[in-house]
């Protein structure tokens, strides 16, 4: 439970967001993996902060040190253990928020969780920070899924009622979303930047939507019921902050639908079992049909908003005005991509790694 | 993984649909809980098939035998075992199966996994039968979070666009769902019902969304990241078969707010820390605030529908008609709304038992 | 934790002594296994009462009813659910135990853990009789690893000081354990049942060392640190009653060794990497090494003895006198040897299941 | 599994001997414990290397840093990160050992399971170095479990056949071990170190038995079956390198007793349950009685020894001779004794916070 992760390959990841520093461990990743550092860190850049008018002003490198588990280019199979210092960090920010907890935030709720012992300095174990080791450890498992022929990619689907071009579930072309802002379609990109734009301006923050293909997932992946893919990835994808909904292929638009409408027809394709539909995305049973995986993730408004707000004060018990300070996204929906990625690769490789083996066939 | 759950409180389901019997151990209740089986068995009877017109004319009692566990009345703090035993059963019906997998259904990624081994007849393990198992450990669940004031209550909150009204989110009266059909709107229930006789007319079928909340939590359940509320409880509602989205709070409509909008301001309420508004569902940073935690679940349409199909032969690898015979559902989300409150009891009670206590307070 | 083991191969244990029944479910074992129900009931039968001078008067047939996961004489991918009932009970017998426990017994600390509510009728839950589940998920396993030549087998090493031959560590013979009694040698045998004759005739009961041998697997299987085959092994072993030690290789005589003399030489044997000798157990840094695993089992006497006892009533917090009625196994040792082999053939299959696969090799 | 312990408190271990640095994070340590750096680094300087003549030459500080999880003196409820730098490191020594694997190491498994890919240098993460951050994790716990009375403390048993004397296991005086050479009588201390020295002269090693005791804790403790206090230790004490047999109370001896001689009599000690003997080493039915918590541990010899042995030379496929470089202990049993206290603090304190309550007494 809490920070960690998997059942066969087992994540563990620490740090406060103005502590000494954040990482993680990685256990159970197979010995003999190539890998390609500047690839990771080129991964981890996609997520760092300060990287256009829509993100927060704070800077940091964001490159981990491996401290364990990578011998001359390969993995080891010792546990890989990653560390990120922290070394932009202005926790006088925010000496008010034990007292006075910023709507939307963890803060009281660690408050009465920890007894007052919480790390509150930037939202402490809770911040968003905290993604950097999850895509440390997703990298890692991009570059082994690569390995097998799968692969991960997701966009922004909508911000703020702005919709980009949605994948085509049956063949989702992940190539086609741009590598500056996570978009298929330029012009939706263009609109989006625009209206996060205008949130900062205001003082306000905007929410939004991520969607997620995986390709090459063989059939057979996931376990009935509780191991079920839809379950697993969806326990990992809410362990990123400001996530409040997954649904997967047609989702909550199923519930609008017909099964004849729903239902996707089998077919044969080259030998090979298809579906000609892909509204369930790619699941069935909870196990992977061969079709591509494709979920959505809805990501709430940013809470840190620089406008006035109602809060309370936990020492006087009475209401309280608040106003948060400090440097903070209009819209983290940019930079949660590569994390959903991230933790998709994650949960799928762990599944992988457990498939329950059939003894022999009929 | 697969069929168990549960952290703290360890649930294992067994059974086929047309096996012997169906049951589950439930290990880790603590002993001392007076268990109401009339109140169970009314509980599981919400569940079962036969119920109206919108259900399947299978009929079974489901009622479960303990076998362990409960003594003179009260847990006694060894594992619960309860069977029910398959005694309704027509595998006849599903011959063709294990060639011809229905579309939208497990068959063909249990062909996949299994090497055909598996148990095709009515779904087998992947059945939606499953679900009465799932409802004995969640009423027995219910039983003792009813002891410390924990209440829950679903309802239809929406079949094919019909939606009934939604819980007020800072205060749900649960009383108010109907115990005939679970809808708070009667109005929009017969127009549901309606729809769903249209469904089974057409030989075709219809989903929905089904709210649910939890009242009487403390704040302070659920830890961070991936202990988080929202993840423990999506892993077990997403083992119901037929689920394909879980929202939390505003879940995918946050998308389209701002931060001012979404954010929840604290209040003081008779000495209390309250939300105005409950856009967060209940949970914040993972954990409990004390609101009430709500959500909501999309519920495919029925993929067993009367009407021609197209599906494949897998021995002769090309195309086949297929026509689904059998007594189905067209629509099972009015049987699926106690299941949900079974998983959430599972779910919530688990996380209460692990909840990790502060050794004191500042 | 408690009834529940397993990674990989979740097992979930249930039943009191006298309840209605006691049974197991087995999630995990893959598809397509063929099951030979015939030998599996032979493997129960090593391990019924009933069997000899030595063992309880009690007599049930103890064949269990499958439930689920088998289908046509093969597994089926879905949980293997077994239901063993109570037929033969005398719970009368146990009236006054949760008052006045008996030494030796789980009595004291289940009235402690489950504040009078568990069932004390013949140790409840706590009973030897609960390693009949045991037994049926071991004696699947062990068919399960017969495919791949892997086989387990254990004989009394000693009983109150009287010592049969030990397995040769580098080449146990399996086959010449006695199927009557299970000793090598006859002879060590006779004085065996000897001497427990005696203690039962003195209203005493004996313990004794059980020695187990795996042969067959290959080096590679198990994990570093925790995951260890030694860690694995023990946590299953110590959960069958009365066992208080656990040893692998030359184990507590290790202690007595220089490192030249405990040190295995390798060699070369026909391409294959070998140890002179065997001290190791087959275990080296909590890996297999490729030679048989070898362990010793410590179980202690019987604790249900006829003589008269002190302790006391809880009730009436002094002591008191205590005579232990019922029919009593003077030495469970015999009986518990089937017990040794079930419970390391699950903990070898779950580490199978589990083991991590090298992407490659160098 | 591997490298990670632990149900409720999570324990993962990370790093290799000669890699940058080793360390562990441990999550679920409740909030609020007042961390004694100090003490915790006396703890962790008693089993650090270099301290006297039957120790390593290697020296290093072995100071952790902590990364995260510990705010002005107080656990934060966040995951516990600790680093420890490698500083002193002579990876030439082990140049050969990937072809050529030290009998009784783990070389060969690793070089198997692995595929060539594994850190050899110093037994890479197999290492005994990798005590240092259980010490961590079991020193903090240790600091945990004391603020409730419950306190661990292990001695050296016997060393080579020399015995120290044994802990009163109704009432041991843990205070009665010297803090300089860990035993109770300094005869067999000053024995003991003279055997070792020997040993060390001859280029060999001894083996040898720690005793530890877990004094204070409460009737209760454990779950039944596979959740057994014995189960758990058990499992978190063959992750010790080295550690070959795990006996409680009489343990192996247990096997040439009587029920009689066994069996512990309860009593009433000022209104308290209390056994006369405590043969049961303070376990009935894998549930803690109120006695003392007892185990024995066995040490295999240092498998590192200057002698010359024979292996084999894995690229070549032949016998070869071998003769081991570097600084090992003579014997690593002193330096293991705050280990094994480290392990069961850990063990224990995981039991302590997943403890099944009762709902109510009778």
């Amino acid at each position: 439970m809490s920070s960690t992760f998997g059942d066969n390959l087992k994540l563990s990841i620490f740090g406060q967001s103005h502590g000494p520093g954040i990482g993680m461990v990685l256990d159970g990743i197979p010995a003999g993996l190539a890998v390609d550092l500047p690839q990771l860190q080129r991964f981890l850049d996609r997520r760092a902060p300060g990287q256009g008018a829509y993100a927060t002003a704070r800077h940091e490198a964001d490159t981990p040190e491996f401290l364990s588990g990578i011998l001359d280019g390969f993995t080891c199979g010792a546990p890989i253990a990653a560390l990120i210092r922290n070394t932009d960090t202005r926790s006088g920010d925010y000496a008010n928020l034990a007292d006075c907890p910023r709507p939307g935030h963890g803060d009281y709720t660690a408050q009465v969780k920890y007894g007052g012992f919480q790390d509150a300095a930037g939202g402490g174990h809770f911040s968003g920070r905290l993604t950097a080791p999850v895509c440390i450890a997703g990298g890692l498992c991009l570059q082994w899924l690569a390995f097998s022929g799968i692969r991960i990619g997701a966009h922004i689907l909508d911000i703020a009622g702005l919709a980009d071009e949605p994948f085509d579930p049956v063949s989702p072309a992940l190539s086609r979303v741009s590598p500056d802002f996570p978009v298929i379609s330029s012009q939706a990109g263009a609109q989006m930047q625009s209206r996060i734009a205008d949130a900062k301006r205001d003082g306000d923050s905007v929410g939004g939507i991520i969607q997620c293909a995986v390709t090459g997932l063989p059939a057979g992946i996931g376990e009935p019921m509780f191991g079920g893919v839809e379950g697993h990835l969806s326990r990992i994808l809410f362990g990123i902050p400001a996530v409040k909904g997954v649904e997967f292929g047609s989702g909550f638009t199923a519930a609008h639908m017909t099964g004849s409408q729903h239902n996707d027809p089998f077919t044969m394709e080259d030998g090979q079992v298809r579906t000609v539909t892909n509204h369930a995305g790619g699941i069935l049973g909870g196990i992977t049909d061969g079709m591509p995986v494709i979920f959505q993730v809805a990501v709430k408004p940013t809470p840190s908003i620089s406008q006035p707000q109602q809060s309370v004060s936990l020492r006087q018990g009475c209401s309280a005005p608040l106003q948060v300070k400090g440097r903070h996204d209009a819209c983290i929906v940019p930079r949660a991509v590569p994390v959903v990625e991230a933790a998709a690769a994650i949960a799928i490789m762990d599944l992988i790694l457990g498939n329950t083996q059939t003894t022999r066939r009929k």
